[in-house]
C-alpha cells in the first residue's frame, strides 16, 4: 500500500525535488525573483542564495510511550534526524497535533514536556504549531506531525544520486531496536534486560562527520522498513548494487531472540537513532572513529560496500560465505511503529 | 479546550516567535552562524539574512468532499493563506497523510489531484511528504498536514503587535460560508441554491496591496471561529479596543438562514477564503478598491475601525445603533469544520 501511495504522489506531485527521494528537499530561498516588473521593496540579493533543508513526518506510534522514548521525542528526533541526512543543521521545527477527544490533559502534558526537552537537547526552535480535536473514535489518542528546516552549511552534495562504486557502507549502531522495543510492549515479550529504543538525534554525528572533510555522498535513517529498506531504495535510486556482510551488521541478542520469536527481520525493523553513512572508501576507517566517538555511534561499523554493478539490487553474504539478495518481499511491514 | 492547550504549548514552548500569536512565524535564514570555531566550508552571508515565514496545519475536516472543495484543496490554501497572512510569498509545501485503513484508493486519488491542482493554481511546489496508514477505526478516512515556507519580499512589519488606533478594519468578502457549506452538508439541509465554501487562496490580493504600497499593519484570516475570534485575538495581542458596525459586515442571505436554522451566529463561523486587514486609514478607500479589482474580493467592505482605548475589546454596533460586546463566550466551536 505505501508503495502504491507514493507512486500515486510521485505520479501527482512531479518535480525534480520529490524525484530525489530524499528524506528532506534541499531547497534555495531567492527573494524578489518572481515579477521583474515590479521588484519588492526589500529585496535582500545574496551572490549565492541559501540552501535549506525542509521535511515533514507524521507520527502514529503505539503505545504513545515505550521503553527508551515516546511519541513526543520520537516526533523532534525523526525530524531533526531527517534533515541532518540532507547535511543539514536543523533550526526550526512545527508541531502539530490531531488530539482524540478523551485524551487525558495529563498524558498530553508529559508529551509536550518531552516535545520542549527533545528540542532543547537537540538545539531546535519550535516556532510554529496548530492543534486539532476529533471525536472519540476517529482518532487514537493523539497523532503528531512535525516538520523542519535545516540550513545546509556544507557545499557537498549528499543524495542517493551521488553514491560512487567502491563506496564503504557504514551503520552507526546496531539495528532493530526500536521496534523490537515497540513490539516486545505490545506482544507483553518479557527479557532479562528490556529492550529501550534507540530512540535519538544523530545530527551531531553527521556535523562531526562534516566538519572533519568526510567525504559523504548519501546518509539515509533506518526508520520504517529498517536497513533492509534503506539500502533497497538507495541503490535504486543510484542504479548501482551493494554488497553488504550479514556478519558485520551489528543486532543485539535480545533483538534477535526477540525478532526468532515473533517471526521478524532484524535488518526490516525500524531504528529511530541510526543512519547508513555511504562515504568514498578512503575516509571509511577515519568516519568510524569519528561516529564511534560519539555515545550515539559506539556501535557504529563498516558493513559492506557498492560494487560496479549498474544494477538495483542489494546482495547479502551469508556466514557461511552464501550470497542472496536481500530485499523487501519477506517481511511484513509493521504497522505502527513510527 | 483549544485554549487550554494553547496555553499549555505556550508554557512549554516559550520563545518570541511563539509570542507573537501569528497564523505564520517569520524567521531568518542565517548560514554559518552557529559555531565560530569552525566555520563552514560553504558560507553565504547576505548582508541581511533572507527571511521566510513557516506554518502548520492539520486539516479533519468532515465530509471529505463538500459544495466548493474538498480537503485537498483546502489543505492547500489554508497554509498558503496562512504564509500570506505574514505577507509572505507562499513557495514551498510538504504533505503529509494519516489514512485510515480502508480508504478507497479513487477517494485518495481525487484528493492528491486536487491538491496537485490548487498547488498549481497558487504557484507553489509540494516538495516533501509522508505517508502514515493506521487501522481502520483508529482515523477518519484521512487527515492532512500541510506545512509551508513562504519568502517575505517586503519590508514592512504586518503583525497584531503592528495595529495602530485609527486603523480602518477590512474584510475580503462575505463571512461564514465555509463553515454552513459544510453544516448545510452535515445537517441535510436544502436552500434554493447551494451553500458553497469560499475555500480559496487569498495571497495574490495580499501582494495587490503590498504591491500598491498599501500600509498593512496586520492581517488575519478568517478560518476557526470566524472573524470574532479574528479580531478578538488581534485586539488582544494588540492591546486595543476595535469598533465595527454590524451593517457593514457582509453576510450572505443563505448563510443568514441557515445560521438561523441551526442557532449559530455566522461572525462565529469559519471562512476558508477570507481574510481581515488593518490597515493605515488613509489608505483604506485604495485597498478597497485592490481588493474588489479580485474576483475573490468583490465583497470587500470596510467594517470599523481600531479605537484609541487600550484594553482589549471588539464592540459591535448594531443595525440600530446599539453597542454590545462581540465576544466569544457565546458561540460553541463548530468541530471539524477545517
Amino acid at each position: 500500500m505505501h508503495q502504491l501511495i507514493g507512486e500515486m504522489f510521485l505520479a501527482a506531485f512531479q518535480n525534480p525535488l520529490l524525484e530525489t527521494r530524499h528524506d528532506s528537499a534541499v531547497l534555495e530561498i531567492s527573494t524578489g525573483g518572481g515579477d521583474a516588473s515590479s521588484p519588492p521593496a526589500f529585496a535582500t540579493r545574496a551572490s549565492q542564495p541559501p540552501k535549506i533543508a525542509f521535511t515533514t513526518d507524521s507520527y502514529v506510534v503505539r503505545p504513545l510511550f515505550f521503553p527508551g522514548g515516546d511519541i513526543g521525542s520520537m516526533a523532534v528526533h525523526g525530524t531533526v534526524n531527517d534533515l541532518a541526512m540532507a547535511g543539514a543543521r536543523p533550526v526550526y521545527l512545527s508541531i502539530a497535533f490531531i488530539i482524540e477527544e478523551g485524551l487525558p490533559m495529563e498524558t498530553l502534558w508529559r508529551i509536550v514536556c518531552s516535545m520542549r526537552d527533545a528540542a532543547k537537547k537537540c538545539g531546535v526552535q519550535i516556532v510554529t504549531g496548530d492543534t486539532k480535536v476529533v471525536d472519540k473514535g476517529k482518532g487514537d489518542g493523539v497523532f503528531i506531525n512535525t516538520s523542519g528546516i535545516g540550513v545546509i552549511e556544507y557545499d557537498q552534495k549528499i543524495a542517493p544520486q551521488n553514491v560512487r562504486a567502491g563506496d564503504a557502507i557504514l551503520v552507526s549502531g546496531d539495528v532493530g531496536r526500536h521496534g523490537m522495543a515497540i513490539m516486545a510492549v505490545r506482544e507483553g515479550l518479557e527479557f532479562e534486560s528490556k529492550i529501550e529504543s534507540d530512540s535519538a538525534p544523530v545530527h551531531e554525528m553527521v556535523f562531526e562527520l562534516l566538519k572533519a572533510g568526510i567525504e559523504i555522498h548519501c546518509l539515509r535513517d533506518l526508520t520504517r522498513g529498517g536497513l533492509t529498506s534503506a539500502l533497497n531504495e538507495i541503490s535504486e535510486a543510484a542504479n548501482l548494487a551493494f554488497l553488504v556482510e550479514e556478519k558485520m551488521i551489528p543486532v543485539r541478542e535480545d533483538v534477535h531472540a526477540a525478532c526468532e520469536i515473533l517471526g521478524l527481520d532484524p535488518f526490516q525493523v525500524a531504528c529511530e537513532g541510526r543512519f547508513a553513512a555511504f562515504v568514498a572508501a578512503k575516509d571509511s576507517e577515519r568516519a568510524l572513529q569519528i561516529l564511534r566517538a560519539n555515545p550515539d555511534g559506539i556501535g557504529a561499523c563498516a558493513i559492506g560496500k557498492v560494487t560496479d554493478e549498474h544494477s538495483p539490487m542489494v546482495f547479502l553474504k551469508s556466514a557461511i560465505g552464501a550470497r542472496r539478495i536481500l530485499d523487501m518481499a519477506g517481511g511484513e511491514q509493521l504497522p505502527r511503529i513510527c
